[in-house]
Protein backbone atom coordinates (compact mmCIF):
# COMPACT_ATOMS: atom_id res chain seq x y z
CA UNK A 1 0.00 0.00 0.00
CA UNK A 2 1.40 3.44 -0.92
CA UNK A 3 0.32 6.44 1.24
CA UNK A 4 -1.14 9.26 -0.18
CA UNK A 5 0.90 11.71 -2.41
CA UNK A 6 0.38 14.68 -0.11
CA UNK A 7 1.85 12.41 2.71
CA UNK A 8 4.30 11.08 1.01
CA UNK A 9 5.21 14.56 -0.01
CA UNK A 10 5.11 15.97 3.27
CA UNK A 11 7.18 13.09 5.07
CA UNK A 12 10.04 14.02 2.20
CA UNK A 13 9.77 17.54 2.94
CA UNK A 14 9.79 16.96 6.57
CA UNK A 15 13.28 15.56 6.31
CA UNK A 16 14.65 18.76 5.12
CA UNK A 17 15.16 19.69 8.98
CA UNK A 18 18.46 18.66 10.68
CA UNK A 19 18.23 15.82 12.73
CA UNK A 20 14.97 14.64 11.73
CA UNK A 21 15.03 10.94 9.78
CA UNK A 22 12.67 9.07 7.58
CA UNK A 23 11.25 7.46 11.09
CA UNK A 24 11.07 10.89 12.53
CA UNK A 25 9.56 12.27 9.44
CA UNK A 26 6.95 9.55 9.58
CA UNK A 27 6.42 10.13 13.09
CA UNK A 28 5.96 13.88 12.77
CA UNK A 29 3.55 14.17 9.82
CA UNK A 30 0.95 11.55 11.96
CA UNK A 31 1.22 13.54 14.48
CA UNK A 32 0.18 17.00 13.12
CA UNK A 33 -2.61 14.76 10.95
CA UNK A 34 -3.80 13.29 13.87
CA UNK A 35 -3.89 15.99 16.62
CA UNK A 36 -2.71 19.27 15.44
CA UNK A 37 -3.67 20.59 12.03
CA UNK A 38 -4.11 24.03 13.38
CA UNK A 39 -0.09 23.95 14.32
CA UNK A 40 0.45 22.17 11.26
CA UNK A 41 -1.01 25.19 8.90
CA UNK A 42 0.63 27.61 11.56
CA UNK A 43 3.91 26.17 11.30
CA UNK A 44 3.44 25.91 6.80
CA UNK A 45 2.58 29.62 6.90
CA UNK A 46 5.32 30.48 9.29
CA UNK A 47 8.22 29.13 7.01
CA UNK A 48 6.51 30.71 4.00
CA UNK A 49 6.91 33.99 5.58
CA UNK A 50 10.38 33.35 6.99
CA UNK A 51 11.60 32.16 4.22
CA UNK A 52 10.44 35.32 2.11
CA UNK A 53 10.48 37.63 4.44
CA UNK A 54 13.98 36.99 6.69
CA UNK A 55 16.86 38.90 4.55
CA UNK A 56 20.15 40.05 5.53
CA UNK A 57 20.94 43.39 7.48
CA UNK A 58 22.88 45.55 4.68
CA UNK A 59 25.51 46.60 7.38
CA UNK A 60 26.50 43.12 9.73
CA UNK A 61 24.79 40.58 7.41
CA UNK A 62 22.67 38.88 10.49
CA UNK A 63 19.44 37.82 9.94
CA UNK A 64 16.98 40.90 9.28
CA UNK A 65 13.29 41.88 8.17
CA UNK A 66 14.16 45.02 7.46
CA UNK A 67 17.43 46.91 5.51
CA UNK A 68 19.34 47.00 8.68
CA UNK A 69 18.87 45.45 11.80
CA UNK A 70 17.93 46.70 15.45
CA UNK A 71 21.35 46.49 16.79
CA UNK A 72 23.01 48.42 13.57
CA UNK A 73 20.69 50.89 14.17
CA UNK A 74 21.02 51.76 17.90
CA UNK A 75 23.12 55.02 18.09
CA UNK A 76 24.26 53.73 21.03
CA UNK A 77 26.20 50.34 20.25
CA UNK A 78 26.87 52.98 17.17
CA UNK A 79 28.95 55.05 19.50
CA UNK A 80 30.67 52.28 20.71
CA UNK A 81 33.56 51.76 18.43
CA UNK A 82 33.51 48.39 18.72
CA UNK A 83 32.84 45.77 16.24
CA UNK A 84 32.41 42.06 17.29
CA UNK A 85 33.08 39.60 14.17
CA UNK A 86 30.99 36.28 14.77
CA UNK A 87 30.30 33.64 12.06
CA UNK A 88 26.96 32.64 12.33
CA UNK A 89 23.91 34.37 13.83
CA UNK A 90 23.75 32.16 16.64
CA UNK A 91 26.77 32.86 17.72
CA UNK A 92 25.40 36.59 17.95
CA UNK A 93 22.93 35.42 19.84
CA UNK A 94 24.68 33.26 22.78
CA UNK A 95 26.94 36.96 23.17
CA UNK A 96 23.80 39.00 22.94
CA UNK A 97 22.32 36.43 25.52
CA UNK A 98 25.14 37.34 27.98
CA UNK A 99 23.50 41.05 28.30
CA UNK A 100 27.30 42.55 28.71
CA UNK A 101 28.44 42.98 25.19
CA UNK A 102 27.34 46.58 24.05
CA UNK A 103 29.39 47.28 20.72
CA UNK A 104 28.33 46.39 16.78
CA UNK A 105 28.82 42.64 15.53
CA UNK A 106 29.63 41.72 11.64
CA UNK A 107 28.44 38.13 11.03
CA UNK A 108 30.54 36.43 8.32
CA UNK A 109 27.98 33.93 7.65
CA UNK A 110 30.62 31.30 7.40
CA UNK A 111 34.11 30.89 7.49
CA UNK A 112 37.18 30.99 4.71
CA UNK A 113 37.56 27.58 2.82
CA UNK A 114 39.37 27.77 0.32
CA UNK A 115 38.70 24.10 -0.24
CA UNK A 116 35.02 24.62 -0.33
CA UNK A 117 35.20 28.17 -2.78
CA UNK A 118 34.79 30.23 -0.22
CA UNK A 119 36.52 33.14 -0.06
CA UNK A 120 37.45 36.97 1.09
CA UNK A 121 33.92 38.03 -0.65
CA UNK A 122 31.49 35.23 -0.21
CA UNK A 123 31.69 36.15 3.86
CA UNK A 124 31.56 39.47 3.16
CA UNK A 125 35.28 40.79 3.88
CA UNK A 126 34.60 43.49 1.43
CA UNK A 127 31.75 45.21 3.29
CA UNK A 128 34.13 45.04 6.28
CA UNK A 129 36.83 46.68 4.49
CA UNK A 130 34.45 49.32 3.54
CA UNK A 131 33.53 49.23 7.18
CA UNK A 132 37.09 49.83 8.30
CA UNK A 133 38.32 52.25 5.92
CA UNK A 134 35.43 54.41 6.86
CA UNK A 135 36.34 54.61 10.29
CA UNK A 136 34.32 55.06 13.57
CA UNK A 137 35.85 51.63 14.87
CA UNK A 138 38.30 51.75 17.60
CA UNK A 139 38.88 47.82 17.97
CA UNK A 140 37.17 44.72 16.36
CA UNK A 141 36.84 41.30 18.33
CA UNK A 142 37.47 38.31 16.62
CA UNK A 143 34.98 35.49 17.58
CA UNK A 144 35.39 33.10 15.01
CA UNK A 145 35.45 29.98 16.45
CA UNK A 146 38.36 27.94 17.56
CA UNK A 147 38.74 25.77 14.38
CA UNK A 148 41.35 25.77 11.82
CA UNK A 149 38.95 27.67 9.70
CA UNK A 150 38.15 29.94 12.18
CA UNK A 151 41.39 30.86 13.12
CA UNK A 152 43.09 31.49 9.28
CA UNK A 153 39.54 34.00 9.17
CA UNK A 154 40.51 35.67 12.31
CA UNK A 155 43.64 35.87 11.24
CA UNK A 156 42.69 36.91 7.77
CA UNK A 157 40.55 39.91 9.88
CA UNK A 158 43.13 40.92 11.90
CA UNK A 159 45.68 41.60 8.96
CA UNK A 160 42.89 43.81 7.53
CA UNK A 161 42.59 45.44 10.70
CA UNK A 162 46.20 46.36 11.30
CA UNK A 163 46.03 47.92 7.26
CA UNK A 164 43.81 50.28 8.36
CA UNK A 165 45.33 50.79 11.39
CA UNK A 166 42.63 49.43 13.99
CA UNK A 167 42.68 47.19 16.72
CA UNK A 168 41.95 43.74 16.92
CA UNK A 169 41.41 41.21 19.61
CA UNK A 170 40.91 37.78 20.09
CA UNK A 171 38.39 36.47 22.62
CA UNK A 172 40.21 34.17 25.11
CA UNK A 173 40.95 30.49 24.70
CA UNK A 174 40.81 29.00 27.86
CA UNK A 175 39.35 26.54 30.76
CA UNK A 176 35.56 27.16 30.70
CA UNK A 177 33.88 28.07 33.65
CA UNK A 178 32.73 25.37 35.70
CA UNK A 179 35.13 22.95 34.36
CA UNK A 180 37.84 20.48 35.74
CA UNK A 181 41.06 20.51 34.38
CA UNK A 182 41.65 16.92 34.26
CA UNK A 183 38.61 16.40 31.81
CA UNK A 184 40.31 19.24 29.44
CA UNK A 185 41.60 17.87 26.58
CA UNK A 186 45.42 19.08 25.79
CA UNK A 187 45.09 21.88 23.45
CA UNK A 188 42.49 23.94 25.64
CA UNK A 189 44.83 23.53 28.30
CA UNK A 190 47.87 24.58 26.42
CA UNK A 191 45.68 27.43 25.38
CA UNK A 192 45.30 28.57 29.22
CA UNK A 193 48.74 28.24 29.72
CA UNK A 194 50.10 30.39 27.25
CA UNK A 195 47.03 33.14 27.77
CA UNK A 196 47.72 33.01 31.46
CA UNK A 197 47.05 36.34 33.14
CA UNK A 198 49.39 38.41 36.11
CA UNK A 199 46.78 38.39 39.19
CA UNK A 200 50.41 39.81 41.53
CA UNK A 201 53.73 41.21 40.51
CA UNK A 202 56.52 42.50 42.87
CA UNK B 1 18.16 42.06 21.51
CA UNK B 2 14.57 40.51 20.11
CA UNK B 3 14.85 37.98 17.04
CA UNK B 4 13.01 39.53 13.86
CA UNK B 5 9.02 39.29 14.60
CA UNK B 6 9.26 36.50 11.54
CA UNK B 7 11.82 34.40 13.06
CA UNK B 8 10.41 34.05 16.15
CA UNK B 9 7.26 33.32 15.41
CA UNK B 10 9.17 30.31 13.07
CA UNK B 11 11.28 29.07 16.29
CA UNK B 12 7.67 28.98 18.01
CA UNK B 13 5.90 27.03 15.22
CA UNK B 14 8.36 24.36 15.10
CA UNK B 15 7.89 23.11 18.36
CA UNK B 16 4.35 22.08 17.43
CA UNK B 17 6.11 18.98 16.58
CA UNK B 18 6.57 15.97 18.85
CA UNK B 19 10.96 15.83 20.12
CA UNK B 20 11.35 19.01 18.73
CA UNK B 21 12.27 21.52 21.52
CA UNK B 22 12.83 25.19 21.77
CA UNK B 23 16.87 24.63 21.00
CA UNK B 24 16.41 22.25 18.14
CA UNK B 25 12.95 24.60 16.86
CA UNK B 26 15.90 27.57 17.48
CA UNK B 27 18.76 25.38 14.89
CA UNK B 28 16.38 24.02 12.61
CA UNK B 29 15.30 27.67 11.75
CA UNK B 30 18.62 28.86 11.78
CA UNK B 31 19.65 26.11 9.61
CA UNK B 32 16.74 26.65 7.08
CA UNK B 33 17.93 29.90 6.70
CA UNK B 34 20.97 30.19 6.52
CA UNK B 35 21.19 26.78 3.75
CA UNK B 36 18.17 25.62 2.96
CA UNK B 37 15.46 28.02 2.18
CA UNK B 38 14.58 26.09 -0.79
CA UNK B 39 13.00 22.95 1.55
CA UNK B 40 11.68 25.62 3.92
CA UNK B 41 9.22 27.05 1.71
CA UNK B 42 8.71 23.29 0.09
CA UNK B 43 7.84 22.22 3.83
CA UNK B 44 5.62 25.15 4.66
CA UNK B 45 3.83 24.53 1.00
CA UNK B 46 3.42 20.42 1.49
CA UNK B 47 2.27 21.14 5.22
CA UNK B 48 -0.46 23.61 4.35
CA UNK B 49 -1.07 21.03 1.28
CA UNK B 50 -1.36 18.12 3.78
CA UNK B 51 -3.30 19.62 6.30
CA UNK B 52 -5.81 21.03 4.12
CA UNK B 53 -5.59 18.06 1.15
CA UNK B 54 -6.27 14.66 3.72
CA UNK B 55 -9.29 13.66 4.86
CA UNK B 56 -10.45 10.08 6.10
CA UNK B 57 -11.81 7.09 4.49
CA UNK B 58 -15.23 6.92 4.52
CA UNK B 59 -15.12 3.54 4.77
CA UNK B 60 -12.25 2.64 7.38
CA UNK B 61 -11.18 5.83 9.11
CA UNK B 62 -7.58 5.66 7.76
CA UNK B 63 -5.78 9.29 6.39
CA UNK B 64 -6.94 9.73 2.10
CA UNK B 65 -7.25 12.61 -0.33
CA UNK B 66 -9.85 10.82 -1.83
CA UNK B 67 -13.35 9.79 -0.22
CA UNK B 68 -12.14 5.98 0.34
CA UNK B 69 -8.78 4.83 0.42
CA UNK B 70 -6.87 2.80 -2.02
CA UNK B 71 -7.29 -0.20 0.22
CA UNK B 72 -10.84 0.33 0.79
CA UNK B 73 -11.62 0.51 -3.19
CA UNK B 74 -9.71 -2.99 -4.37
CA UNK B 75 -11.76 -5.40 -4.82
CA UNK B 76 -9.87 -7.97 -4.02
CA UNK B 77 -9.49 -6.81 -0.53
CA UNK B 78 -13.27 -5.97 -0.25
CA UNK B 79 -13.71 -10.47 -1.32
CA UNK B 80 -11.53 -11.51 1.42
CA UNK B 81 -14.30 -10.97 3.86
CA UNK B 82 -11.97 -10.17 6.56
CA UNK B 83 -11.44 -7.10 8.78
CA UNK B 84 -8.38 -5.71 10.99
CA UNK B 85 -9.15 -3.49 13.16
CA UNK B 86 -6.43 -1.41 14.27
CA UNK B 87 -6.13 2.00 16.63
CA UNK B 88 -3.68 4.59 14.00
CA UNK B 89 -2.89 4.79 10.63
CA UNK B 90 1.05 3.79 11.45
CA UNK B 91 -0.13 0.36 12.95
CA UNK B 92 -1.92 0.03 9.28
CA UNK B 93 1.09 0.68 7.77
CA UNK B 94 3.20 -1.41 9.57
CA UNK B 95 0.74 -4.34 9.12
CA UNK B 96 1.09 -3.45 5.56
CA UNK B 97 5.04 -3.53 5.54
CA UNK B 98 4.64 -7.59 6.44
CA UNK B 99 3.05 -7.95 3.03
CA UNK B 100 1.44 -10.86 4.24
CA UNK B 101 -2.32 -9.49 5.02
CA UNK B 102 -4.72 -8.85 2.36
CA UNK B 103 -7.90 -8.07 3.79
CA UNK B 104 -9.50 -4.57 4.81
CA UNK B 105 -8.90 -2.72 7.60
CA UNK B 106 -10.64 -0.72 10.11
CA UNK B 107 -8.55 2.32 11.94
CA UNK B 108 -10.30 3.74 15.24
CA UNK B 109 -7.58 6.99 15.41
CA UNK B 110 -7.84 6.50 18.99
CA UNK B 111 -8.94 3.65 21.62
CA UNK B 112 -11.94 3.63 24.41
CA UNK B 113 -10.83 5.65 27.00
CA UNK B 114 -14.37 7.29 29.31
CA UNK B 115 -11.74 8.77 31.31
CA UNK B 116 -10.87 11.15 28.26
CA UNK B 117 -14.35 11.20 26.92
CA UNK B 118 -13.64 8.78 24.38
CA UNK B 119 -16.75 6.45 24.09
CA UNK B 120 -17.70 4.00 21.25
CA UNK B 121 -19.25 6.85 18.85
CA UNK B 122 -15.59 9.05 18.97
CA UNK B 123 -13.82 5.77 17.56
CA UNK B 124 -15.83 5.33 14.78
CA UNK B 125 -17.46 2.24 16.67
CA UNK B 126 -21.13 2.86 14.76
CA UNK B 127 -19.42 2.86 11.51
CA UNK B 128 -18.02 -0.57 12.34
CA UNK B 129 -21.31 -1.67 13.65
CA UNK B 130 -23.05 -0.78 10.63
CA UNK B 131 -20.42 -2.13 8.54
CA UNK B 132 -21.28 -5.85 10.42
CA UNK B 133 -24.92 -5.13 10.28
CA UNK B 134 -24.24 -4.88 6.41
CA UNK B 135 -22.50 -8.45 5.84
CA UNK B 136 -19.95 -9.70 3.55
CA UNK B 137 -17.44 -9.62 6.68
CA UNK B 138 -16.45 -13.49 7.85
CA UNK B 139 -13.60 -12.56 10.71
CA UNK B 140 -12.65 -9.45 12.80
CA UNK B 141 -9.12 -9.25 13.31
CA UNK B 142 -8.13 -7.59 16.27
CA UNK B 143 -5.15 -5.52 16.22
CA UNK B 144 -5.51 -2.77 18.77
CA UNK B 145 -2.33 -2.84 21.44
CA UNK B 146 -1.90 -4.74 24.67
CA UNK B 147 -2.61 -1.81 26.70
CA UNK B 148 -5.55 -1.47 29.28
CA UNK B 149 -7.05 0.89 27.02
CA UNK B 150 -6.45 -1.47 23.83
CA UNK B 151 -7.54 -4.72 25.47
CA UNK B 152 -10.87 -2.88 26.41
CA UNK B 153 -11.21 -1.56 22.84
CA UNK B 154 -10.70 -4.91 21.47
CA UNK B 155 -13.10 -6.72 24.26
CA UNK B 156 -15.86 -3.99 23.20
CA UNK B 157 -15.35 -4.71 19.53
CA UNK B 158 -15.75 -8.58 20.26
CA UNK B 159 -18.84 -8.35 22.02
CA UNK B 160 -20.13 -6.06 18.33
CA UNK B 161 -19.00 -9.26 16.45
CA UNK B 162 -21.10 -11.56 18.59
CA UNK B 163 -24.09 -9.44 18.50
CA UNK B 164 -23.67 -9.43 14.26
CA UNK B 165 -22.74 -13.84 14.49
CA UNK B 166 -19.42 -12.44 12.85
CA UNK B 167 -15.93 -13.94 14.26
CA UNK B 168 -13.70 -12.21 15.79
CA UNK B 169 -10.08 -12.94 16.97
CA UNK B 170 -7.43 -11.38 18.94
CA UNK B 171 -3.67 -11.22 17.20
CA UNK B 172 -1.22 -13.21 19.30
CA UNK B 173 0.72 -11.72 22.30
CA UNK B 174 3.94 -13.75 22.61
CA UNK B 175 7.49 -14.13 22.64
CA UNK B 176 8.53 -11.85 19.33
CA UNK B 177 10.70 -13.48 17.20
CA UNK B 178 14.00 -12.98 18.18
CA UNK B 179 13.64 -11.95 21.61
CA UNK B 180 15.00 -13.87 24.46
CA UNK B 181 12.72 -15.56 26.94
CA UNK B 182 15.11 -14.49 29.95
CA UNK B 183 14.66 -10.66 28.97
CA UNK B 184 11.02 -10.53 28.73
CA UNK B 185 8.69 -9.42 31.07
CA UNK B 186 6.50 -11.99 32.67
CA UNK B 187 3.21 -10.38 31.48
CA UNK B 188 4.49 -11.41 28.15
CA UNK B 189 6.05 -14.86 29.22
CA UNK B 190 2.59 -15.47 30.70
CA UNK B 191 0.66 -14.23 27.63
CA UNK B 192 3.05 -17.07 25.55
CA UNK B 193 2.45 -19.64 27.83
CA UNK B 194 -1.57 -19.16 27.79
CA UNK B 195 -1.31 -19.08 24.43
CA UNK B 196 0.81 -22.04 23.57
CA UNK B 197 -0.31 -24.06 20.32
CA UNK B 198 -0.13 -28.40 20.00
CA UNK B 199 2.99 -29.12 18.06
CA UNK B 200 1.99 -32.94 18.12
CA UNK B 201 -0.69 -35.34 20.19
CA UNK B 202 -0.86 -38.19 20.93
Amino acid sequence: MQLSPSLTTLIEALRCQPGIGPKSAQRIAFHLLERDRKGGTQLGNALIKAMTAIGHCQSCRTFAEQPQCEICLSPKRQDSGILCVVESPTDLLAIEQTGQYKGLYFVLMGHLSPIDGIGPSEIGLDILESKLQQGGINEVILATNPTVEGETTAHYIAQLCYRYKVDASRIAHGIPVGGELDLLDGMTLMHAFSGRRVVSQN
